[in-house]
């Protein structure tokens, strides 16, 4: 474990009723570091009572304190040195930027600010050197607090798979084809008839989303920019009818011809830092190999890490680039507030929140 | 139309209690040119009442004549020189041969016979001149008969799609990632605890037969041989939570750069020759292009062209390859039963059977 | 047939952008007696090109004549002696009634006025005697058109499996536990997270719609006036994931001790009048019973009769009540659509409108 | 907790790598008072090791002591106090009868035992009672071990929600129809072809379980005999697409007429004894009532006591009984392994084995 906090540091969720929002509370409820305050939501919420406006649908039950709590407009202050938000990405860019300016963290799951230059995007295993934008963000802002993102939900998982091989071999090229689960759109989201015994080819912006965060993420910094990294990526985003979790067929072009047992053990041996392993959240190992014919499956494998590690399957050689395999993640716990929460981890552990 | 022969030919069905022996039935029970004399089975069934030992799974009900029927063994003779072969691969071989060498022409939906050198495998719109093959196959085994094969019921979809690209442009690379339909399992086939909300990223054998098929049946003959495409296919196969219909995501490497437009154009101008163009179930256009952002979806796309015609959506450009798309077919027509009945129309008209 | 009118009636759907809207359509396009001449739909629609504003979710593609159409706003006139209303129960009360007051006899699937003393609730081949409810109402109101309704779709099944068995037997007692599909809510109506690989054991207002409806239909009307059926009902309504198709399972008490065979008969030789029977949207039977250990099921029974015949099985002695049974129809023909336009095909042959 | 034993009690499992078989290995890996010895399976499994032979179906990773096990077979003796079976109804008889012989008690899944006069058929926190029928087997049969059965999978949670019902009120009548689980069929069990967008309105033998289990369950125990609780009740057994959780919905007739308030206190109060209760599987409470209007649903509340409490929601009135209500329970926990874990534990607290 990383040192803990001498006392839990207050945080606070803004988009509190939302599926996200509803992970994040989940999440927080008994973390060891954090202590959640304050659920923020839209103007018809605030005033209310959380849990009679919140459409709970976690399967654990909602804490009773948490459930009490009144629910907070979306607006500094909220009087805590780190925000969660879960705002749709409509609203989201003016109340994180005002609560940055007032001298909170913000860690968002909106797309808003991802792929600004001076935004970590940040898989703490993977880039956790990225923080050093934070500073120069703080810097040219002028803020006191500051905003860091956690990737898009499909391509946190795929970017962990690659983190390895790209650190070892290289990942020049990537063809990816996506089956992401419903969760993945929010409440009401989907519709039934839309995905009941359906599968629908086309998920909005999602296949832009993998290819540019993807090159963000594995770049390098320098001198507080981030030289994105030169994969070029073809990405095919389908929806299809699980609830939860991720799964997505890749085949890998490196910078060398690799097999899959070097594969297999560079995904295997892969780690963050040692101040990132042992953060609470972070699951070791963060990669997980399973070598049964037909794994991953995301009723069965969806779980591993707590729900933030992913799991690699079918890793064989691929006829056009080098290697061909298959992948998981689940998209609320990894591919959102689960890395959100990671994140703020490391802020905490860092002294930067 | 092509022809109608003088009179009905009889037809018989192998494996004929199977999902694809029912969908044969129901294809068969009021066909223009063919008349349905006899179903067969596996040894526990042969001798009894059709309806009784079928589960029948067709939403349209059972022809009462067809349901009256005695249930014959699966050997000859028959007495029909057209027989269907929906039997399980693994007693397929020795039986198909003993029909052609008594005769028959079996039209076979199953793998066993589909790579041999002289054995066409068929999509009539696309590759009418490899029943060449017939002849030498007649020569070389003796027989009065033969077999002609369907592909895959995968392949099927994908090298309709692939054919008018490959005939104005040449296809050299191909990734493709398939969502399939459980039926293409047979029955009880896939367990419900196995795919209910999840995804099995493994299907038995389906890439190499994807990469396989796909070459022969874009092959040249010559000579009473087909060599085989020049093209480097990478497949990843997987099992969705749908009932019927295949859908793929497919990025294209093609010999020249083509924009989506012009591949558009050619896919949907896409024939048969003559003779193909008018069998009974040949479907006009087989290649549809659905340019609406989120088609085509198995749910709403598969019944075109009875189940014969495939649907492409999504032709845009891809980073890697040249092209990307997605594509859809009806994977117990198309991929099975219709096409079995159409390669036989299409032998008929040719005076082949 | 009926006698056919001399020229196809021309006739306009409002809410035709909806799903059941959509249904009317696709029924109507190609409709032997009535000729489809507007579609209207909400203000932000009206104007605008039909097949530009709705998501058309059928199979069948939408007929290009109608696709070119200019929405209509939702008032009158639409110049049609018969309107279809597919409306939003929050806003249909006050069109509806507008139009009957201009002259069109109003169909409508809509809740609002189905429980009023003078508005029809029908099945045609069960009550068409209750048109006699349309004369006085036309009085009553000083309408030259009118306003019938046909019933809520769960209600419209069962009551189909009821009535042979209320002539034959009287109905006394009633359980009726159903297992509807989530077409039965709109479009985009059920949430997926709500209903994938789940169960919701409710539905708002369903439970006492299939109560009292129930009582309405299989009344007996005098003097212009309908009085329910003394049945006492107990419903229970939960939503499935299925996407077409209502299944129930009902015990009934009778008047006497009846035994299966004898029920059975009852149900199989049920007809409508012989004006309805020759009706084109009149299925022949209307109920079918169908004696196979574990029909009817949603997937396979669904398409009998065009969707509007019901399907019957598992008749048995109830241990509590009478007979036990399990009954399905279509939600969206038999439960909607259809039964509004066989409803306008009653009116059509009795010189009604 | 009652007292714990002194040292862990060694246990096996017959049946041991299909689903319950499963569930049972999960459970008992970290039990706190049985240690799992052995486990069993069929001839072509024996001498095998479990890891390999058996196709892991749960979540939660195989633990690697019991994955490293070599399957024994299926017969005495191997050495346990305490047997759990798994085996399939067509082969439990003798081989659990064998181990009764041996010294060992059976506590079994399967049916075969049931409702034989002598074999207690338990849910702890009704019945603890009927153990004393144990003690006349063991003379009867001069059997030193003994057998002891858990109730079928739906019975298990309707008879969890009567229980308090008959207790303070009495339950003369029921209706149940129940929308059940594929999990509850097994592996490979329900195709998907028969369920996927379905349901299945057949179960075999399963009303007729519900019928005489429940009246076993809540019958008296006098000299060493159940007399059966005089209950009339009516089931509706359906297959719904759901993956676990069997929901159903009650109508129930009381002594007296008994508001939903008075039922709802009835249940939220309802106990086991005190040694029950201090049992390390019971759930505490063992009813919950949830008092949202949709509610329970097996996606979200089927986790309650680890899987061990049942949820009623919906407690209303009806128009034909007294009470309407819907109930959900876990079935291959509180309806199989869990169930059969418990009833162990009571044996150990009890001293009988």
């Amino acid at each position: 474990m990383s040192e803990k906090p001498p006392r839990r540091i207050p945080v606070a969720v803004l988009g509190a009723t939302g599926t996200v929002g509803q992970k994040f509370v989940r999440l927080l409820a008994e973390h060891p570091w954090f202590e959640l305050m304050a659920v923020a939501a839209s103007e018809q919420s605030a005033g209310r009572v959380y849990g009679e406006v919140v459409r709970w649908r976690e399967t654990v039950p909602l804490a009773p304190r948490i459930a009490a709590m009144t629910v907070r407009r979306s607006a500094p202050p909220l009087d805590t040195p780190i925000v969660f938000s879960a705002l749709d990405a409509g609203v989201a860019g003016p109340i994180e930027q005002a609560f940055a300016q007032a001298g909170a963290v913000v860690v968002t799951n909106t797309r808003t600010h991802r792929m600004e230059d001076d935004v970590p995007l940040m898989i703490p295993e993977i880039n956790d050197d990225h923080l050093a934008l934070l500073r120069r963000q703080r810097e040219a802002r002028a803020w006191s607090g500051g905003i860091v993102a956690n990737p898009n939900c499909s391509t946190a998982a795929l970017v962990l798979a690659l983190a390895p091989l790209h650190r070892a071999f290289g990942v020049e090229k990537l063809f990816v084809s996506t089956m992401q689960a419903v969760s993945g759109a929010g409440y009401p989201g989907v519709a039934s008839l839309d995905i009941l015994g359906n599968v629908v080819p086309h998920i909005g912006g999602e296949e832009e989303k993998i290819e540019r965060e993807t090159c963000k993420i594995l770049g390098a910094v320098e001198t507080g920019r981030v030289t994105p990294a030169s994969i070029v990526l073809s990405a095919h985003a389908n929806r299809v009818p699980t609830v939860d979790g991720h799964l997505m067929t890749v085949s890998v072009g490196l910078g060398r011809r690799v097999s899959p047992a070097e594969a297999i053990v560079a995904m295997r041996d892969f780690r963050g830092s040692d101040r990132v392993r042992s953060l609470p959240s972070s699951p070791n190992p963060p990669v997980e190999v399973d070598e049964r014919h037909d794994r991953p499956q995301p009723r069965l494998d969806l779980e591993r890490g707590g729900g933030m590690a992913i799991t690699v399957g079918r890793v064989r050689p691929c006829p056009l680039l080098d290697l061909r395999l298959v992948l998981l993640g689940h998209n609320t716990i990894r591919g959102a507030a689960g890395a959100g929460v990671q994140i703020a981890e490391l802020l905490a552990a860092e002294g930067l929140a």
